[in-house]
C-alpha cells in the first residue's frame, strides 16, 4: 500500500496520484556538502523505486582536489561516498557527481538547491537561460539575509533569477543524524502549484523522514532563519545556568517572534506553519544543540567579556555564527519600522551580542512592557 | 508605572484597573506542598504591596509532626520556611500557616487550590457551603484523570462542588527555579470571566514569573496533564540515543497530538493556547527534565525488559508516574471512540509502557499513516 501523505495540515493524498505525467522526472542537485549529500542519499533512494522519476540523480560539486591528489567528483563516482563532507554513508550508486554546473543542470526538470546561501546569487546567474522551461525548483537552504527593506528570500531569488517556480524544505534536520535514518521530519512550503509541492514530498518523503507540505513559503523559510536567533538568546539561559523553565520560556517568547515578524513581513504567513516541523520542532533541536546556542553559551559564560568575533574565531575555525548576523539584520529592520518594543527578545540578543547590555538582560522582560501581538 | 498586562494574547489592561473594589481580597491557599509554597510565597510578594489584597496569605497546611516532635505549621510561622518541602526559602512574613482547613477557608474570596490531584474531590467535599458565597477559585492542580466519557478537569470538580467559578493556571513551572525568581512564565486559563482572570493574572505576576491569561480553561488544564504522555515519548527517545532531531521530532508530533486531542473533546479548545506557557514551553521544559522523561529512558535503555512498575519503586520512592497512567486512560478514550489511527503518538506510549510494542516502536510511524488532521 502506497503510504498517504499529509499536504497542508488536513488533506492526505495518495502516492500513486502524485504524478500521472507520462516522462519521468529528472533530478539534480545544486550542491553537495553534508545537508547537500543527505538529501541526495534520501532522494536517489526514492528515484530508484519510483517508476515516474529517472533513476540517476545528478549531484553538482562544486570541485576539489583532495589531499591525495584525487578529484572529489571522481572519488564519488567511484566509491559512491561523498569522502569530505559525509564519509561513511554510501549515497547510492544512481547519484552521479558532477563538477560542470551547467552540464548538471541542463536535463533535469527537479531542482533541489543546497548551497551556502551566499553562492546563490552566482549560481542563479551562471544557470538563467540554460534549464528546461519546464523546471521547478526547491531551495534546502537556510540564512537568507534580512534586508531594511524586507527579507530577501532564497525562493523568491531563484523564481526571480531563473523564472521559475520555487518551494522551500526546512526542519529540524541535522544532516548526520538523517544520514544514519534516524527518524525526522520536514516541512516543505509551497506558494500556489500544489502539484509541484506534492511531487517534492514524494521525492524526499522516506519512513525515516517525514515530510508535509504547506501553502506557506515565507513562513517556512522564515523559520529556518529567525530559529538562529532564538538559539543565541537559549545559548545566553544556559550559558547563565538559569535552568530548563527558562530556557522553556525564552524558547516559546522566541516563537512567539518568529512568528509575529513573519506576519508583519508577509501577511499570509499562517500561524499553524509555527506547529510543523519548520517552526517548533526545528526551534526545540537548534535550542539543544546547534553552534548558535554553543557560542553564546560561551558568550554568557564569559559575561559578555569576550566578543563573538573572539569566540567565533576559537570555537568555530572562522566561521561565522549566522545567529548574530541575522538578530542584527532583524534589529536594523525593527529599529527602522519603529517596531522595536514589540520584539523584546529579538532586540535584546542583538543588543547583548554586541556588547550594548550584559548577557542577564536575556531574562530582563518586565521592563519591556508591553508586548502585545 | 504600573506595567500592562497581557490578557488573550491580545488585549492589554493597566493593573491600575484591575481592581476598583472598595473591599480587599482575601487570599488562601489550599495546599503547601512544593508548589504549593512557591506559589504563597509569590502571592504574598504581591498582597502585601497592592492595596485591593489583605496583606495576610493563609496557606492551608495538612498537618504533621517532624523528626524533631515539633508541628509543621509552627515551624512554618516562626522561621517564615516550609522546612519540608520548600527548605531554604522565605515565604514571606504574611504568610500564615493554618491547619485548619474550614477555618483557612472562611473568609477567604480568592481561593487557590494547589494540592495532589487524588485529594481534590475529598477537600471540596469538607469545605462545600463553608465558603464565602462570592469567593472565585483557581486551580494549580495538575494530574486530572481522562475517564471514558471524558476527562474530568480538576477546574469543573471544584466548580461544581462549590459553586463557584474556577480558573486554571498552568505552565513551564519547575517550583524549584521559581522560588529561587529565575524568569519564568505561566498561563491563566479562565471559562467567561475576565476580570476574575485579570485578578488572578495580577495576583500572580511578578517582574520573573509573567503571567498571560487566555479564555479557555480545557485547553490550558489538558496541556498540564497530556504534556506528561509526549514526556515519556521523548524519555524513550533519550534511551535509544537517537539525538536531539528524533526527539524534537516527537515533541511536536506530541505537542500536535495535545491539541487535536482536546480539540474533538473540547471544540472552544483554542489552537494559539498551545503556544503559551500551559502549551509549547511546559511541554518543552518536561521533556527535557522531569521524571516522567527520566524513568521512560531507563525503561528504553533496559530495552523494555524491567517494567515501569519496577523502575517506578527504584527511581520515585513508591511515587507513580502521572504519565503512564494517563497514556493509559488517554488510550482508552482513544480505542472506545475508534480513534487510535488518529493519534499514532499517544496510542504507541501506551502499547510500549504496558510492554505491547518495544521502545523501538515510538519512531516507526510511517505504518501508522494516515495521521490526517
Amino acid at each position: 500500500m502506497a503510504p498517504a501523505l499529509e499536504v497542508q495540515g488536513g488533506e492526505t493524498v495518495s502516492l500513486n496520484n502524485v504524478s500521472d505525467a507520462t516522462i519521468r522526472s529528472r533530478v539534480t542537485v545544486i550542491g553537495s556538502g553534508n545537508w547537500g549529500s543527505v538529501a541526495s542519499k534520501l532522494i536517489a533512494s526514492n528515484t530508484i523505486k519510483m517508476s515516474n522519476f529517472h533513476d540517476e540523480v545528478r549531484m553538482w560539486v562544486y570541485e576539489e582536489t583532495l589531499p591525495n591528489g584525487e578529484k572529489l567528483t571522481d572519488v564519488i563516482n567511484q566509491t559512491n561516498e561523498n569522502v569530505k563532507y559525509l564519509p561513511g554513508i554510501k549515497l547510492g550508486k544512481n547519484v552521479i557527481a558532477d563538477p560542470d554546473l551547467e552540464n548538471a543542470v541542463k536535463d533535469a526538470n527537479m531542482l533541489v538547491f543546497v548551497t551556502p546561501h551566499q553562492f546563490m546569487e552566482g549560481i542563479c546567474k551562471r544557470i538563467a537561460g540554460k534549464i528546461r522551461a519546464d523546471a521547478e525548483a526547491i531551495s534546502l537552504v537556510k540564512g537568507m539575509e534580512v534586508k531594511m527593506e524586507g527579507p530577501c528570500m532564497i525562493s523568491t531569488l531563484i523564481s526571480e533569477e531563473l523564472g521559475i517556480n520555487c518551494s522551500v524544505l526546512m526542519g529540524a534536520n541535522i544532516a548526520n543524524e538523517i544520514a544514519v535514518e534516524k527518524f525526522s521530519e520536514a516541512t516543505v512550503g509551497y506558494r500556489q502549484n500544489k502539484e509541484a509541492a506534492e511531487r517534492w514530498v514524494h521525492l524526499f518523503y522516506t519512513p525515516y523522514f517525514i515530510v508535509t507540505a504547506v501553502q506557506d513559503v515565507e513562513g517556512v523559510e522564515l523559520c529556518g532563519t529567525l530559529k538562529n536567533v532564538v538559539a543565541i538568546a537559549a545559548g545566553f539561559v544556559d550559558g547563565l545556568e538559569m535552568g530548563n523553565n527558562t530556557k522553556a520560556a525564552i524558547m516559546r517568547l522566541g516563537l512567539r517572534e518568529m512568528k509575529a515578524f513573519s506576519k508583519l513581513l508577509f501577511p499570509s504567513v499562517k500561524d499553524s506553519t509555527f506547529f510543523e516541523s519548520c517552526g517548533v520542532a526545528d526551534l526545540i533541536t537548534t535550542c539543544l544543540g546547534g553552534r548558535n546556542r554553543k557560542v553564546a553559551e560561551a558568550y554568557a559564560k564569559n559575561g559578555g567579556k569576550r566578543s563573538f568575533d573572539e569566540l567565533e574565531a576559537e570555537m568555530l575555525q572562522g566561521q561565522k555564527l549566522q545567529g548574530v548576523s541575522t538578530a542584527r539584520e532583524v534589529y536594523e529592520v525593527l529599529n527602522h519600522r519603529g517596531w522595536l518594543e514589540l520584539f523584546p527578545l529579538f532586540s535584546t540578543v542583538h543588543e547583548i551580542s554586541s556588547g550594548q547590555l550584559p548577557p542577564s538582560a536575556i531574562v530582563e522582560y518586565s521592563e519591556k512592557q508591553p508586548r502585545s501581538f
